[in-house]
């Protein structure tokens, strides 16, 4: 008998997109990296922490950090939780607001909608929750009924990806607020690509908001360019971030990236200038793209979710081959799609210029 | 109702030790940071760290710093896990080996023994495991009947801490060897200060050594003067290992940790001297103490377990009040006893003064 549980002898652990070594000359499109570096007050700050300040314990919970993070979103430091990377709060939340199977199999557990990030479905096998699969409608969109089913299954939490991934879709905040006044559980707002997006839900979280049950995710690694830093925050009601906070591990975040972190979020116009390059890439990228007969949805993300006119798996492989890696996703509803994050436009120059010779133009499907 | 899990609601967060601003002047004896900077290779290799690395996520298992580290210790890549400091692996191992009280109350839990660390209750309160406490003996010893009362309470996970805090008592690699040969759970010896120790256990995690349910838990907090930097591994069977690595965060280390993390293990010998350093002020220390009366127990750590010939709780206050920071506990068996961290030697001598003169030199008891 194996000494672990039974959930986790069982489990497949999540698999992230590949991550070549530092070698190798590819044009990373596959993990929605910002293609721009991080602002130079960011590498200051690091450059600046000394031997001494090493050698000392981290603030346990990052108040620079937090003061400065409130203070851009309009809060208060108490509706801020700095996290190791966007990933630390969701599975936060899992261990917070979800119970696990208990003998009899049922336990109030997480919803989600699908598809989305399967990084959810792993988080609640490793806690050992009940999963609801809520599908998403024809257009990636939340249904109406979406609250509905979730309380009907007694759900505790649920994970919402705003923009979406992998379709770069933006629900209106009506919705999103509709859902949190109907839903009986906690509500997470997953907004790792909202720095990309026209508007972001952080009225929801506002006091007087009258709700206490949403908590939105940011994190630093895209719209900051600091994906190798491991930074995320939450925000959402005092009472829900300081439930999160007995949670987390004691010095969960360290000196060298609360400093970074902070210089990041206070030098946001740097990072704001890629914001706009990459979005206007994205029209870029889409609008060719259909010119040459692929099916583009219109993405408020870093990232586009792409149809070709010849076979997803072949092509993205055929890119791979030429040093060129975007993301294929072996999942109902996206096997016939690439999911390709938005790069420079020399990058996404190169992609072009291969996507032109590996499958001739077609005419447009609209 | 509150929108948390009963046990979380319920739960008291563990209380770190205090951490002043750094703009007040303390002598801090309190947190057992290493008195001497980390090695100028780990500045070295945190500044050199470009903007483009950060752009990019981390090698999600940190391969570079477990090929370090496996060298070390004179084992393989796949017996070592980095984690987000020694605090993740102890959530990791609670997550992974212990089952959550179902309904009817019992489970397969956690044992350890006090007092100890008391992170690990708080971990098991999170995780809503069974939590089994087995009392040290008279001189912080693990009883001969450990083993016995853990399988009796079916445990499934152990946790020794070993050298010993806050007693700084060193237990055997025999004592060690037969628990773990006589539990039915996993072993886990928690050597975050086993750096100023005169051996570590490591033989038992060897090949060969016919155990595969043991786990030594390593920190460079502060063997390596990394307390800021939170990173700490995990050494043990490829099996354990692998069970481990399915629970944790998907990239639970930064570039920066991995860079500078890697620089410090491989420049070991730097290391080395400052603890060749606070061994020799453990003993002034203890002689000088031992010598105005007061009763230290023998440590292996850095840090000294030491009981006053006056209230300890008041002299806590009385250092304090004087800018020295030590450690006070109210806890059974602690509360006529202080905790004190090895500083430098003019750190030791500021400590030894005010200690003069807040209670007098008496007889020594010994």
């Amino acid at each position: 008998m194996p000494y672990e549980r039974p959930n986790i002898h069982e489990l497949h652990a999540y698999t992230p997109g590949e991550q070549p070594g530092a070698a190798e000359r590819v044009i990373k499109l596959n993990t929605n990296e910002n293609p721009y570096p991080p602002a130079p007050a960011v590498m200051e700050a690091i450059r600046s922490v000394s031997a001494e300040r090493l050698r000392l314990y981290p603030p346990p919970a990052a108040d620079a950090f937090r003061t400065a993070a409130a203070r851009v979103h309009g809060l208060d430091p108490s509706q801020v939780i700095a996290t190791n990377g966007g990933d630390e709060l969701l599975r936060l939340v899992v261990t917070v607001f979800c119970e696990p199977r208990s003998g009899d199999g049922s336990a109030a557990g997480l919803g989600y909608a699908v598809p989305s990030y399967t990084l959810y479905e792993t988080l609640a096998a490793i806690h050992n929750t009940q999963l609801v699969r809520i599908p998403l409608g024809e257009d990636f969109d939340l249904t109406v009924d979406f609250a509905a089913k979730l309380n009907e299954a007694r759900c505790r939490l649920a994970m919402v990806v705003n923009p979406h991934a992998p379709s770069g879709r933006l629900e209106s905040i009506d919705t999103l607020r509709a859902i949190a006044r109907e839903f009986r559980g906690v509500l997470l707002i997953d907004q790792a690509y909202v720095d990309f997006a026209p508007r972001d839900a952080v009225e929801l979280v506002r006091e007087g908001s009258g709700l206490d049950n949403v908590l939105l995710l940011r994190s630093l690694s895209k719209g900051y360019s600091l994906a190798g830093l491991r930074f995320g925050y939450g925000l959402g009601s005092p009472g829900l971030i300081a439930a999160l906070d007995k949670a987390r591990d004691s010095y969960n975040t360290d000196v060298l990236s609360q400093a970074a972190a902070t210089a990041a979020i206070t030098h946001r116009d740097h990072a704001a200038e890629s914001w706009k390059k990459v979005i206007a890439e994205r029209g870029r990228l889409t609008d060719t793209l259909c010119g040459l007969g692929w099916n583009v949805l219109p993405s408020t993300s870093n990232f586009i979710l792409a149809q070709p006119p010849v076979d997803a798996k072949a092509l993205y492989q055929s890119l791979k081959q030429r040093g060129i890696l975007v993301r294929y996703f072996d999942q109902d509803r996206l096997r016939d799609r690439l999911r390709i994050t938005i790069g420079t436009p020399e990058q996404n120059d190169a992609l072009l210029a291969s996507v032109r010779e590996l499958c001739p133009a077609q005419p447009s499907r609209t």
